[in-house]
């Protein structure tokens, strides 16, 4: 099972739950991803948690002022990518560069998408993984898994339908091993969480429950 | 007079350029500034060059992903920041709100416009200082001092008028320190610069032929 | 005073609407003009009210799918458009260009901004008139003039700052006849209304009392 | 064989356009529909064309000023929209919106798409129709069905794929009969063209040529 912790811009210490997650990364056969703002993948992955980029932009090297660059994240130590994450909407031909971009630089991918039929369009753009995060239940605190369980499980016979390649990952609400485990029995194969885990008075708490649950 | 080295995504080692510019800074009275991409913000600051960012984002803490924190270039180390350039427009509120973020966390602001015009409307927004850059130079080798040299003096005139305390750069083209001197000589207090550093054969040359010929 | 009523995407029937602005159009010295979608424009100026594009694109003619060309709305009978509103928020050098293109196309302009700030910056760009609307009181039914009378007297010294050519509107919330005798006595020359008239039961009674009450 | 004309921002008559696919509307069993600017629609329908939209917003009923209502281009006469043409692309979700507003308001659906993969993308969202276009094609003269005719092949075996329902159109640089006969051949149910007709100087000659060749 995959967890990936999205720190989106929010006041947490980027460092410190990247050290919490390296802590408790392969527990129980889970591995536990950050995603920092662009400006502290250096400094979180030095602290050997896997990190991801929360964004990266339809571009190739070139004149792009104030794009996120495929090459730069990966060249700062992050292994993979969210594209089109519901914060930051990309049009359909960007979303396919942006696929095009992180693979350029070996960067993993997660598409993420609202509902099971836009699932299936990302998945056949050939993507590692898609994410379906109901938009109206991201930073609720109710899960996806319990709110909306049938969109998780349209999702993954969506994704399966298009390219059984393409893993499936849910998120919105998600925050403790109880929901990590409801995931997995709809089908998917890792979750993304953030104020959960980012907005927790004690992430590393937060984190090792999550695991310790499951 | 300033010298902001704009990294944009080209393929130029950021390190390496953030070497030769903490170098040649303060040469001959000229401050060099180098803007890599945020990725490389960490590693381009520990250089001890002057680093900037190419944008931040409109927003303060939250649920922002995919977004440039302002809060998080700063951490990293970098002390200013271009808005709204040519290569990243904003919409007005977008401006207003990116100033607003970026004095929150303490960075310096120039923002971008392509005409007089639309400097003094962005002088009107309360920023350091304003870069007038007419896209259709910008990459060309033909510097705008001499291309079009009335765009200068009148986005310094316009700026003047909305607001004396707003600095004035001017950007597209610009390669030596002839260039140099001649915006100066049009009123400009800095420069911007992009490929004429940033894809040099040896950029550390560029610099100090940029500065000894000043 | 000129009343401007946006339809925006409400249901009212834009015939009827028009056929109410068009009778009490020129009492008490009240102008009042209406802004349809685009698809209904060429309907609404038949009935002979004074018609206006909501938006117009920063383009000329040429490969624009999709785009709103200010010669065609102007073909169709248009005689003004609004540029920026908080709901169609353009970048910069974008509110430039649609100036520009409602220029040429004889149009009138009115640039929407949030703040006296963003007002005096949209000034400096040469509209026909401004309107300040503070986004988070429109379709709230509070006037504007009372819950934030200063954000008007600053618009206007803004405005009058940068281009006493330039007309003041303001918007949010406006109604009644008493909301625009509150407009002009804080300095404004016309008012941006909506909800008020568009959502009423019957907007022939909304606009005869608007006016009536003036 | 559909043939759609896209008006985009062009300064031809469109009216003049609607009368001449009008007329040769049906000849040889090809359906000629216009597609002009929003406010045009009106007038354009009245000529008995069949008249479709250029884009349509992903909203319903409410406050979007400068919106385009799919109940609007309706009410004034259009049978169909385009949606994510390569010079409005949308992201994702509104591509799936768009469709959603577009079936609220009875209007037939063609999306556009650059590649097969995003064909099989947007398919997946359950429109009427798809569109492959490869954008540096577009306004060569040069037609996709002999410059990349397996783009065509591709693109109709994606769609068919994942839902044989939806029709496969094509477009391009297209302006003669034999490229509509070419287009067929590859499997195409209909084709979009722009400037063969609307920068044409007759183009009554050109839709005539273009039908009677085929």
């Amino acid at each position: 099972m995959f967890v990936l912790v999205n720190l989106k811009a929010y006041p947490a210490d980027p460092v410190s739950v990247a050290e919490a997650a390296a802590t408790v990364d392969g527990t129980a056969g889970v591995d536990v991803a950050v995603a920092p703002q662009a400006a502290d993948i250096a400094r979180v992955a030095q602290t050997g948690a896997e990190t991801w980029a929360q964004h990266v932009s339809p571009v190739s090297h070139g004149s792009h002022t104030g794009s996120t660059l495929a090459e730069s994240v990966a060249a700062n130590g992050a292994v993979g990518t969210l594209i089109n994450h519901s914060e930051r909407r990309l049009t359909l031909a960007d979303i396919d560069d942006s696929i095009a971009a992180a693979d350029r630089a070996g960067l993993e991918t997660v598409v993420c998408a609202n509902t099971p039929e836009q699932i299936a369009a990302v998945a056949a753009l050939g993507p590692d993984a898609v994410a379906v995060e109901p938009p109206e239940l991201i930073g609720t605190g109710t899960p996806v898994s319990q709110a909306d369980p049938e969109i998780v499980e349209d999702a993954v016979t969506a994704a399966e339908a298009v390219d059984p390649a393409v893993d499936v990952y849910c998120g919105a609400g998600i925050s403790t091993g109880e929901d990590l485990v409801a995931a997995e029995e709809l089908g998917a194969d890792g979750v993304l969480l953030a104020s959960g885990v980012a907005k927790a008075d004690d992430p590393q708490t937060a984190l090792e429950d999550l695991v310790g649950q499951y």
